[in-house]
């Protein structure tokens, strides 16, 4: 008989924790399921009951890393916020999350982060997410007069470049939480809401005086 | 008799194309006094008439890296360009550098960020250089108008912010130059000019929502 559903998500919760004390131990090296099956005390066919494969496992622990961001994208994209309030909750939130992450175990972040590398695929699914709700709130934006000139997408990259320190957890770990605040990430959405459009940045690569030196 | 200073001027230069062959072969290992002698076929003891020690060789490797963006940053610093595009090509410039010495050799420039990182101290210089220069391009900008209400060191850090993607090697890597384009480091200096200063950002944070989920 099937074990009932929340039995089986309890399990996998479970199993998750186990998971962060082996990357605690052993850092960012690859988990196979019979290292796990073996630190959680279970046979390795009793594992697959909770994880039919080692790609549902690494796909278990990119949807908890990514739990409380996508939750905040959600909350702040269907939000009622002014849409500037809206960009800048979006990328502030998560980097106070990660910020906490990182500041309760910085070990871990970092291991988690190399697996991620390491697991691409996976994460990447994350990452268009990312972009989706970002092109909403362009989208809103766009139809209150902001990024004149420039596709959603032209705009969706240019914000994710703009923001990029305040996305990338290796920023927070390279530059530190000394330079990276809240407050500054504020200006820059300012900049962005009140500069990026219809420019004389045709004008600036134009007449561009670029020489390689070499 | 001390050998005259244009022949250890040569000899130097000579030697760092050794270390590239070393770096090439070996990686972002660490070079001994000792491995360098061998590999350019001399005695130790006439190393130490080019390069007096380690940190004298480590000094000359990263004054060669920085060689071009340094000539760059002094060159667009001193121009009589209008303001706006001197901080473009500020950026532009030496980020066209950096692709070109990456798609020359991705592995060897790969290795050299690697030692960078392991010996910061040496680099750190290079990394100040370009605040200064920075900072004098922005108190240009201040004089006409720009970035009201920010202190000078305030705006350095925020452009330096957005424009990470662009002088930071690794994003050359990650990011890759399909999505890192002249065209919108363009855009991203307009957003600052025209967007960067006395704002709303302070009502951003103050009416801030933000909750930490967890």
């Amino acid at each position: 008989m099937a074990r009932p559903q929340t039995d089986i998500e309890a399990g996998r919760a479970e199993l998750l924790t186990v998971v962060d004390d082996l990357v605690r131990k052993r850092g960012a090296v690859d988990i196979s399921m019979t290292d796990l099956a073996a630190a959680a005390g279970m046979s390795p066919s009793n594992l697959y009951r909770f994880f039919e494969n080692k790609e549902a496992l690494l796909e278990a622990v990119a949807e908890r890393f990514f739990e409380d961001k996508s939750k905040i994208m959600v909350e702040v994209t269907e939000s009622d916020l002014p849409v500037r309030n809206k960009m800048y909750e979006f990328f502030a939130r998560r980097f106070l999350v990660m910020v906490q992450k990182y500041e309760a175990e910085p070990d871990l972040l970092k291991s988690y982060l190399e697996i991620g590398q390491q697991h691409f695929e996976v994460v990447r699914g994350y990452v268009d997410l990312g972009d989706h709700y970002l092109s909403l709130i362009v989208a809103e934006a766009m139809e209150q007069g902001y990024f004149q000139g420039l596709s959603i997408d032209e705009t969706v990259s240019l914000i994710n470049q703009m923001i990029h320190c305040y996305t990338n957890p290796e920023s927070i770990i390279y530059i530190g939480t000394g330079k990276l605040r809240v407050e500054k990430l504020a200006h820059i959405v300012d900049a962005m809401f009140n500069g990026l459009g219809v420019q004389a940045s045709a004008e600036l690569t134009k007449e561009s005086h670029i020489k390689i030196v070499s």
